[in-house]
């Protein structure tokens, strides 16, 4: 390794249509360097200069010390810009001044450091004023050489040198420096010098080559600063890939009206509409851009003002665009009406521009349609399907949570269910904030536009719920919700019930007021789009949908299936709670029996729509899920209600519901165990099921039904209750005189489900994966319980990310694919899909992708994302498409 | 198969020195046919006959019929039997009788059918009784068989026949039927033939060929009987098995004062003294003494009154057991003074006597050491470990419950703590009956001579204090306890305060009432026999011990280390939980500091005396794991309490209780965790261990701690607090100038640590399965609610096993050989060790042998069974001794 590093050169030159690198060698180049060698073989003018090896940046912070063949390679590069310049580092006559920037593989923009002009000293500079003709200008280079330099290399605060300035602009009434006369900016460099050596102790350096020095070594600690660490963490990027130094000879933008500097997209990247955009700062250096002092110009107005350098800059545009098949964002400096191009590299760029680009360069041949597709990424997607805070829009930030359900949403803060329903009946637009939601505050979610919680992870009532119904969520939430008093608290500060808030639902960010809003669409870019995604993945893509609405709402986002109807959502609705209650809270059988009669043709109902809605494509219905005290009332006034509704004693209601607690009811009496100590509860909702199959199908509609048996452990408890619904099967079959084919299967949600599924495929015709509860067992970790630790668990590094969110492939995913073998093994056309909350996200449908699932299922609002997922996972894993590490 | 089972004969002969079968055929034959073979074929004197092959009787139940070649070898069999007696089967002159036994390879006493005196008839008993010179007896014996034979074959009830031989009895003021004259019983039997003429409709059957088909397909029936099923089940012996049928030429204890039959043991079974022991019935037949219609006499009478028949019953005792190399039971008819064998078998024994005939058996150089450990049962170490019940005692059976902890105990019932703690103190025995216990029960039940509850399975708070403790204990019983009214009800009975019950731990029976225990000791053999179990066995045995007391106990048993130390049991006592409070309720650092320093020294003085309890052998600690909740009051009057002794308000302890409330705290904030987020805690307990080991070490005591980190789930969570640990320990060891080798290692008890086992194993450097909670993740079943289905679960076949109580290998059993694996692959002298409940159960031990852990740890109690049963596995699993099926 280290043998074959010390053969690699460490310098690479580019200038005058030859370059030592190509776009290919980022890891060495870093994404500037790269950008920049490439534009220098495509025959684009880019200033000469070398870039100083990515690879070097850990060897240099490791010792503090360059190696001396480095001095060696940067000397003779050096000459080399010197030759191709025409002028001279350090020289009197015509000196050559340069800048070093930092850029590393992947782009961090403002992350690290760059100095501009470095060469400048007493001696250069009235070389440059001479040679220039324009002394305001050289010593306007001065000016910010000494600025710039004593803050990156010296690492001197800013406000001294900003005082001074403030200090000579005031003295000339002038509004900027570039309007001070030269004498004045002298004198300006000569405060700042001397501010600089008294600052250190050291004098300021004056000689070209220990500024170069200097300026190579502050970039490579550049990488190490807090500020980049923390965007790497945030944004993934490996620690060890160091950034390049790209040393470039200056050219100038600020050397009067013929010159600027500016940005340009090759394309708009908020609309993705095909024309030249950015802006554009005349008589200036980048920093002025970016420092934001001026206010730069639309680039149209380059059209007028210099029209030779515009369509230079769109001639290259265009060719860096064909080159590189991708929309460009570039920075260029016009010296004295010559362009000179410094930077070109990917542009970020809004959903919606994200699918047009993607759709008109497969109409312009540049790209394939399966190149369309993987470019999309999913957050794209997410902007599509929902509301963005404007980003134009000045915000007041008072807390931040877990971001649970995307999108942004404003509206009165309100913390009753009852209350948000009234005031959004009259037509006002209300946040529902609670310490957590249960089932009792659905009516005030469906009510309010969005939904805080104090408590609660990624997977409580409240995140389940609001991203089934696609309604902006954050919960987990840095803030104290007092119910009683009905306000927010969040440190000394307070939000009153009736105050306006806005969420923003995708960053978990939560601020003050109402903001502005962009609501987006799906055009026929979009539908395009989706469309080749479609025909690409091989999995199928189902909806979680627990009612006909949601069926419908998933059939609309282009569903084909549910993966997962759970049964007890039913369960919850009016009279229906009433007889499920009944049936529980019965003594003797007949009274079970005649309150599950009454369950019945209300299930069938359901399933009848649910079957109708989907048109045909399978349906799997998993059977009564959750503990039965979940059903009961809690708190002895609901009680005393539940005992005169039934006219029963409230004190034996109390006794059945003490009777059914549980220490830890995730682990309990729950999923088929229900089913196999009460078998009536299981041939009444597979009756429900087959009768509405045979309604259905009777009329000529196509049913798929896919039975589903959850939490089983072992193969016997599935055989048990397959038992019990076969026979159910049969019955209605032959009462109906009709035979609908179904499937049944079960949920693997259980370590031990997953360890015995060679087994338990010997009876199962289909696994679903419940990756929400395998989690919770593979982890020993309850979703409803982790925000005590969690959180901290993320931020100190112990885990990289939310295992409810995104699946954790070497833990429960290992069971998983362990399973998915071993029952393939057993039964070779098993069905294999994913139920689980991870079924919508990105990561996790590439490693269903990667056992070969057959479909993922999600909630409707993450269906399309599916869609898009499970079609760049199969292009990945085919390797047709190269992933890209692509971010909007 | 069919092929090669055409080929085999279906009938094996025996008779006259010679047999067709060996003691080798139990398959084939049978117990009881192989064993009339091989004593055939030793020279001792068994009447002729032959055996069915057990494998036709599966080919019987499911064809009903009887292959042709049957008929053949059957008739072929009974002429060699004639040939060899002389006498002729339904014969006028000389008939021959013979009897009909079942027989299947695993002993099933009384649990199948017999016929004797098969082959009388009108005809053949006037041949016999000329023969014999005896009406009476050949009358008595057609009396004897018509009662059998309706009862057996053609099921008629008893009742009615009993009733007439009432009558006939009365009649003649007789006591007994053989001493009814011989018209008196000639009349019974008419009486008895055409009452079963009547009762089936069809004549009796006198045709001796008929009626021996009848018997053969009654025997093959009775495999499949209610009671033959239920006790295979019981037994674990598998249906497959199917019984042989035993024809054999009857010979007649009842001819007269000179006859007999019996049963005898070669050596005492309740004792194990080497002396001819066993029961002598004169002018009896078998049944006589199975039916206890008549009292036995002891063996020794045999002796005076038949000394030729004894000294051959004695001689013969000795060659069975020389040949059989264990000690036999043996079944035996004197006809007219001479001796006939009918069976033998391996005799069942008390614990004591396992002992004793072991180790004497090693002396008299029968069997080697190791079949001597091998045929201990892990039962007969129970009985000498803890009181029985006497098996003469007549008792009332009011309930059961799972066998918790084993042994008896009497005592009168008390349902609260504080009463246990005084009726104690006053010298009473009483039994503690709670509907669950929780540690505030602790006290009494240290005071208890047994633990009842309601609630609750085998590793229920009751149940593993109880197992600690070495108390007999029943969890999960099938009767309320009302706590209010102070009674215990089962049914419409009830028992108060204050009344008695005994409970049977080993059972899970409870009877109302004080029963007659029998208290055992550990003498010389028990000492011996361990010692060489000691020698064989490769794995270690740690004890689980929390405390000094607990340390010295698992001493005493034999224990080598401690493999589980709960430190969180010992922040339960006094004015430790004060202090753990006071860290918990803190909110402020200095205030949490406070009181850990007050915990530090009460840690470190534990730790102290238990690494001196153990000797220098290697003592596994583990960190704190229970959530915080569990060391907190949870009504308002022990809040109120804990307020007023803290001097805090009551409502802020109130909401702190509130705020640490969680759904399923078995998936919360405990284990590791608690470590992570309060790394003090895991400082505090650091620092007590590492100076507990160095004061020790100081002294010249040898030490080993091994620190276990608990619920770690990613290698990431035990690296961090790893770092802790050494942190602490590199401290401690630079204060005392003192290095103590210690390992660092980690529970595995989560699905995860146990699939990502190679990467833990790069940080830890032991593996403890904590086999409890991996149960209960791998199954996603609490033990604390696993009652409401678990039972059922058990006695619906649903699974064969408490996985809680027997480790279960197929799903649990994989996880932990995976990791095993993984983790030696990772580091190869990584040690491993199980200190779940699962340590001291020896089917779960057996298991351990098999993936080559270093030890299994358990409860003191336990220690001595984990020891015999490690010995066994290795035994086993090394191949040099047979695993027999053994049983007390």
């Amino acid at each position: 390794m280290s043998d074959s590093f010390q053969q690699q050169p460490l310098v690479y030159a580019f200038g005058h249509g030859r370059a030592d690198g190509t776009s290919a060698m980022k890891d060495i180049l870093g994404g500037k360097g790269a950008g920049l060698a490439e534009m220098t073989n495509l025959g684009i003018a880019v200033p000469p200069g070398f870039t100083i090896a990515a690879t070097l940046c850990h060897t240099y912070l490791e010792t503090r010390s360059f190696p001396s063949r480095l001095r060696r390679e940067v000397e003779a590069a050096l000459q080399r810009v010197e030759a191709e310049t025409g002028k001279e580092f350090g020289g009197e006559e015509h000196p050559l001044l340069v800048s070093v920037r930092s850029g590393a593989a992947v782009s961090m923009p403002g992350m690290m450091d760059t100095i501009l002009n470095l060469g400048m000293n007493d001696v250069t500079v009235e070389g440059l004023a001479r040679r220039s003709g324009n002394p305001s200008f050289a010593w306007d280079c001065y000016r910010r050489f000494v600025a710039m330099y004593s803050a990156v290399v010296l690492d001197l605060p800013k406000a001294p040198f900003d005082e001074l300035a403030d200090a000579a602009l005031l003295a000339h009434g002038a509004a900027s420096p570039i309007e001070l006369p030269a004498a004045a900016l002298k004198a300006l460099v000569a405060r700042f010098k001397s501010h600089a050596t008294e600052a250190t102790g050291t004098p300021f350096p004056d000689d070209p080559m220990e500024q170069l020095w200097g300026a190579i070594a502050a970039v490579f600690e550049s990488w190490n600063t807090r500020r980049a660490i923390d965007y790497r963490r945030m944004h993934e990027i490996p620690d060890s890939l160091g950034t390049a130094v790209n040393i470039v000879a200056m050219v100038y933008g600020n050397l009067g009206e013929t010159s600027g500097t500016g940005v340009a997209f090759t394309r708009n990247p908020a609309t993705g509409a095909r024309e030249l955009y950015g802006e554009f700062l005349p008589n200036a250096q980048g920093e002025d851009v970016v420092s934001g002092a001026r206010t730069p110009e639309p680039i149209a107005n380059l059209k007028d003002h210099l029209p030779g350098a515009y369509h230079e800059l769109d001639r290259m545009a265009r060719t860096l665009e064909r080159h590189f098949r991708d929309v460009q964002d570039m920075e260029f400096t016009i010296e004295d009406g010559t362009l000179y191009m410094l930077q070109t590299r990917r542009a970020q760029r809004t959903g919606q521009a994200a699918f047009r680009v993607a759709c008109e360069m497969v109409a312009e041949k540049l790209i394939s349609e399966e190149e369309a597709v993987a470019r999309i990424p999913p957050q794209a997607l997410e902007q599509l399907l929902h509301p963005m805070i404007d980003p134009g829009a000045s915000l007041d930030l008072i807390a931040s949570g877990l971001p649970a359900s995307p999108g942004a949403a404003s509206g009165a803060v309100v913390f009753d269910a009852d209350v948000a329903e009234q005031r959004a009946r009259s037509g006002e637009s209300v946040i529902l904030v609670r310490r957590e939601t249960s089932p009792e505050d659905f009516h005030g979610m469906v009510a309010a536009r969005a939904i805080l919680t104090a408590r609660g992870g990624m997977t409580s009532h409240a995140a389940v719920v609001a991203r089934g119904m696609g309604k902006p969520c954050i919960v987990g939430a840095s803030l104290d919700v007092d119910e009683a008093q009905q306000q927010i608290r969040v440190g000394d500060r307070s939000v009153a019930e009736g105050e306006w808030i806005t969420l923003d639902g995708t960053s978990g960010k939560i601020y003050l007021g109402q903001a502005k809003l962009l609501v987006p669409e799906m055009d026929e870019h979009y539908h395009q789009l989706m469309g080749w995604a479609d025909r690409i993945r091989p999995m199928r893509v189902r909806v979680n949908a627990d009612t006909p609405a949601d069926a419908h709402r998933g059939r609309d986002f282009g569903a084909e299936g549910i993966g997962l109807c759970r049964t007890e959502h039913m369960f919850f609705e009016g009279d229906r709670l009433t007889a499920v209650r009944e049936m529980i809270l019965a003594t003797r059988d007949e009274e079970r029996q005649r309150a599950l009669e009454r369950l019945l043709p209300m299930q069938r109902g359901d399933f009848e729509a649910i079957f109708r809605a989907m048109e045909g494509f399978p349906v799997t219905i998993r059977l009564l899920d959750p503990p039965l005290h979940e059903f009961l009332p809690k708190d002895a006034e609901e009680i005393e209600a539940l005992a005169a509704e039934l006219g029963r004693d409230a004190g034996e209601i109390r006794d059945v519901v003490a009777g059914l607690h549980e220490q830890n009811p995730m682990l309990g009496l729950r999923g088929c165990r229900l089913g196999i100590i009460h078998p009536e509860i299981t041939r009444m909702q597979a009756r429900a099921i087959f009768e509405a199959a045979c309604t259905v199908a009777a009329r000529k509609g196509r049913v798929q039904p896919e039975v589903m048996l959850p939490l089983v452990a072992s193969v016997t408890e599935f055989r048990r209750q397959a038992l019990v619904v076969r026979e159910v099967a049969e019955e209605v079959f032959r009462e109906r005189q009709l035979t609908v084919p179904y499937l049944l299967g079960t949920m693997i949600e259980l370590p031990r489900a997953a360890l015995t599924a060679d087994e338990i495929a010997r009876e199962a015709q289909f696994f679903s994966f419940g990756t929400n509860d395998l989690t919770q067992t593979t982890w020993g970790l309850s979703r409803d319980d982790s925000s005590r630790f969690l959180p901290h668990y993320l931020e100190t590094g112990i885990i990289d990310q939310d295992p409810f969110q995104s699946l954790d492939v070497a833990g429960v995913g290992r069971l998983v694919r362990m399973a998915a073998e071993a029952g393939r093994a057993t039964r070779a056309d098993l069905k294999l899909g994913i139920c689980g909350e991870h079924g919508g996200d990105p990561a996790s449908i590439d490693f269903c992708e990667s056992v070969r699932m057959n479909y993922v299922s999600c909630s409707p609002y993450r269906v399309p994302i599916a869609r898009l997922a499970a079609a760049q996972a199969a292009l990945a894993n085919r390797g047709t498409v190269i992933r890209t590490r692509a971010t909007v």
